[in-house]
């Protein structure tokens, strides 16, 4: 199966550079038109953009970061498995994938979006998952996907499951005061900076009367995460996390 | 690519069987061993069961479905699909799909596990899932899966698309407050019964000091979406819903 190529040489060029960026061969059965609608913004077409094939796309890379969970760590329960993909699958973590090929040069959007900072990350981790899965739907499986997507999985699957709270601070730190104390912790949660602003939430994390920490974030997520990453640290090593508050 | 038989011949026959029922060819590249694992619940083997290929699975039907949406409506938002889809890889659908395939027969399990009843729902959404990655990964695409699985998944998008809650009344009240009062509906929830039993959460849910609504289930969720269900009524039909309360 073939496709014919883009009616812009210019786009056409460029599509295949990245191809090439990828490691696949120039020879490889990509449906281009899908790339193209991959890395094209919603404000530059409000039809024929990525939206669609972001849809897609998260499925196929919760697919590919399953397969290759498996086939790594045959023996590993199943609870262990979901944790570390649930990371991989992270919009946070995809943005990274998506910025070290610079894949933000290849998207078509309007001045404004690209002027946009704060939205930068969504907007990487969404035209990655649309490319994941225009090179899926060229071939209807994974192999022009896993041949140059798993070293990237594996080494942070590797990362994650060194981190003893698997990059999620929240869900460490409340199963340890629910092991522990049988008890949740509180979050307060105020909006100190505008929309759009890398601290616009400010988030305090309390237990048994006691703040534990204090972060700032984007979104309450965020904001929360720093929050109990601070109170995480303080309850498993009180005399470094003190020093450091 | 083929694979070997079972080493137990009468195990292999039924699974031929289930792969028949499917509408498969028995002369599909199907690798058995899988399929046996599929269809093994941890009560039969703690090592060797459905665990590690339901999480695989899990990710098959997501990809299935979200292929499916993306060919029978191509021009939909996104938003309709990701509704759509959230009911289509949904345990309880799952599930009945499994059933009218009559799965629970081809699954080895303990005595015990077979009589739990309370349990045979995310059992057989569990094998369920299993079977979908087997075939899967019998060829690594999913031509072993999307012929049979398609007019399944078809028929059930129809009739959500045609149900104005989505089968998700716990969302669609929420929109429906928050649209026409910018507040939240909430849900006060008792355990009223003991593990396993059908009534064992009961929910209420109160929206400006009104109780909208109560109902039971096996699951806190479970019971919300009942409450849920009753208030979505009350709000939109006021005078029927009255009725039947």
């Amino acid at each position: 199966m073939t496709h014919r190529i883009l009616a812009y040489p210019g786009r056409q060029r460029q599509l295949e550079k990245l191809i090439e960026r990828l490691g696949l061969p120039n020879t490889a059965p990509i449906n281009w038109h899908l790339l193209h609608l991959a890395l094209t913004h919603p404000t530059a077409s409000p039809k024929e953009n990525y939206e669609q094939l972001e849809f897609v796309g998260d499925s196929v890379v919760r697919l590919a970061a399953s397969e290759l969970l498996l086939e790594l760590y045959p023996n590993q329960p199943v609870g262990e498995f979901a944790a570390v993909r649930s990371i991989l699958v992270s919009d946070r973590y995809l943005a990274s994938i998506a910025e070290s090929y610079g894949l933000g040069r290849y998207l078509i959007m309007s001045d404004n979006t690209a002027r946009d900072r704060a939205g930068a990350q969504s907007r990487l981790a969404n035209c990655f998952e649309a490319l994941l899965a225009a090179l899926y739907l060229s071939t209807h499986n994974l192999d022009l996907v896993r041949p140059w997507l798993d070293p990237h999985l594996l080494e942070n699957a590797e990362n994650i499951r060194q981190d003893p709270a698997r990059q999620n601070y929240k869900a460490a730190l409340q199963e340890w005061t629910q092991r522990n104390y049988k008890l949740l912790p509180q979050y307060q949660v105020q909006e100190t900076g505008s929309i759009g602003d890398e601290e616009r939430f400010t988030a305090e994390v309390w237990f048994q009367d006691r703040k534990l920490g204090q972060g700032k974030g984007r979104s309450i997520k965020a904001a929360e995460q720093v929050a109990a990453q601070v109170a995480y640290r303080l309850v498993h090593f009180p005399t470094e996390a003190e020093e450091t508050r």
